[in-house]
């Protein structure tokens, strides 16, 4: 099905193309395409989780870099430099936690002013290639996790996995479900066990559909039930994806990840982090510098529709919390496995 | 809003009346009532959590025995006692883990055949009688669970609750809740972190509710979030209800319940049960002795009225984990707080 519809794809040339994004808040029930031919739609797609995943944010970021410019009808550099600066600033406020965000509107930024001087148009051809040479880089760097990923399986192994670190995630293999992907491949038979996630559920709507459709063995399981599987000795390790990694390893993943890292350190299993390293923030030194995006109670009270807590009831809704690095048996990267993860094995992995 | 509407309540004499109980799957935006009028209606409103809580589930399979007495028109014995075996055999079928249900269940048996030879109309009505005893006592033990729990509680205190352990789970005051309500009761400032608690929200639909009822302030979670908040230094300790416990205190109860207990201990936060003396089944050594519920899928897949998983997916709904008792600080029943949790201890409290 990736072949057929892609998790993001760019139809057209720089001055009238734009970028289509399945509707991911659709999934599992309807598989439906979204065309953003303006930077507003783009937003409005990271912010309302239309798509997500820290990779595949920042390669719909960059896109949405080239749709933003499209704006400008003149040749004024100056005018395209200003409205550059807008476009960024303003995808830079869909979303505070993932860092792919960040690092993909600064590529394109630097993209371009390494080429001002040159005529506008020639700029923003060379902006559309960047943006999808991040997107075909991520390509590769999904294979790379897998590849180094699926060191770790055994056959026969079981897997749990929380939220959706696959295909929607990325530009199509995932980060911690390209190491299932890449087992399967390999001939290895293995069992995920899928956490739902709520409030939004995409490890229900999206993780157990990617798997179904890869015919790789799921279980969908309640958030809660995690420590249940674990202590009944049918979790071999636990592999989530990432949205920002601090300088000393301390991971920030979907909301429920540390929970999940607390119970695999109570029941001895393996917990390992997948993420390229565009998500690494050498800036923070740990996870306590990371932002936490707090989102809308309504997720929490009637996320699906129907009204499910007491109208006026307090809520707390972070979409994220801080794994800390002593809880992480490894980070898997393109650059090969981080273990032990800590801030000298880091740097040396990512100096590579 | 307990005196104006209870969960469970009895109108009529022993031959017409019947059982009324709040239709909690409808809270909380409709409170509504069902007349419970033959033992089916009683059986169906348990099987699908229309009533729940393991002491309020005894009270209601109770008065279900009444009700399905009815349906003898004749005065022999004979029928009587066979209709009586026919009822409880069916009403025990309807939820295999509390242990409250059997409790009650047995209670009845033993007061009917103490009274075998007398008329049966006048075993009806002490039958009767003693279905509103059962329900009169566990008021009386939900004050004292109440009163014993609040000399764990310091003003200021905050603490996390999983499920619903509220006056909806049992006669009026609850068991978990009862703490929180005698605290409040007695002028300490408290503050309860619910957990949703997925598949049946039971935290946001129940938990949340009662508090505000109650005007004790009261924040909604995700099951995800609460070990986030433990993180965070939020929680002071924990409370939940049991649906049984075992001779050496391991204790069934919903879902989710373990893996707050092991991130409790995790953080060095107290995890303490409340329940009844008679959520003890003392004929099981451990808690791997006690039968877990499998729920149907659905609950998962479409608990929100809205499809939210893949048509096909496998899954996985255990009703109940069990938490082991070298995780809970102590086990609060009307007969005082039993700790350490052990089969000394607890022998030693049971027996007072």
């Amino acid at each position: 099905m990736f072949e057929t519809f892609e998790t993001l794809s760019w139809s057209g040339d720089h001055r009238t193309g734009f970028l289509r994004l399945i509707d991911q808040t659709l999934l599992p029930t309807q598989l439906v395409g979204i065309e953003c031919r303006n930077v507003e739609t783009v937003w409005e797609a990271i912010k309302s989780l239309r798509v997500r995943g820290a990779p595949a944010i920042g390669i719909a970021a960059a896109y949405g870099v080239c749709v933003g410019l499209q704006s400008v009808h003149d040749s004024c550099e100056e005018s395209f430099f200003a409205q550059l600066e807008n476009v960024v600033a303003y995808l830079a406020s869909s979303r505070p936690t993932a860092v792919n965000l960040f690092w993909a509107l600064d590529r394109m930024k630097a993209k371009a002013f390494s080429l001002r001087g040159r005529y506008v148009d020639e700029i923003a051809i060379a902006l559309l290639a960047e943006a999808k040479m991040i997107h075909e880089e991520d390509r590769t760097i999904c294979r790379a996790i897998g590849k180094y990923g699926n060191e770790l399986v055994k056959d026969g192994d079981s897997f749990l996995t929380h939220c959706n670190a696959g295909g929607l995630a990325t530009a199509d293999y995932g980060t911690a479900l390209a190491v299932f992907f890449a087992a399967a491949e390999s001939g290895k038979k293995i069992h995920v066990f899928a956490d739902e996630t709520r409030p939004l559920l995409q490890g229900a709507r999206l993780t157990a559909w990617e798997l179904m459709q890869r015919k790789i063995p799921v279980t969908l399981l309640c958030d809660s039930m995690a420590a249940m599987v674990m202590k009944q000795g049918k979790i071999d390790g636990v592999i989530v994806g990432a949205d920002r990694i601090a300088a000393n390893g301390d991971t920030a993943n979907k909301i429920g990840t540390y929970g999940v890292a607390v119970s695999a350190h109570a029941h001895k299993i393996p917990f390992y982090v997948a993420a390229p390293v565009s998500t690494f923030d050498l800036t923070l030194k740990t996870g306590e510098e990371i932002p936490i995006e707090e989102r809308d109670e309504s997720e929490i009270t009637c996320g699906f529709g129907k009204r499910t807590a007491p109208e006026g009831v307090r809520v707390y809704n972070p979409a994220f919390d801080v794994t800390p690095a002593q809880l992480i048996a490894g980070i898997i990267t393109e650059k090969g496995i981080i273990r032990p993860v800590d801030e000298k094995t880091i740097a040396a992995v990512l100096s590579v």
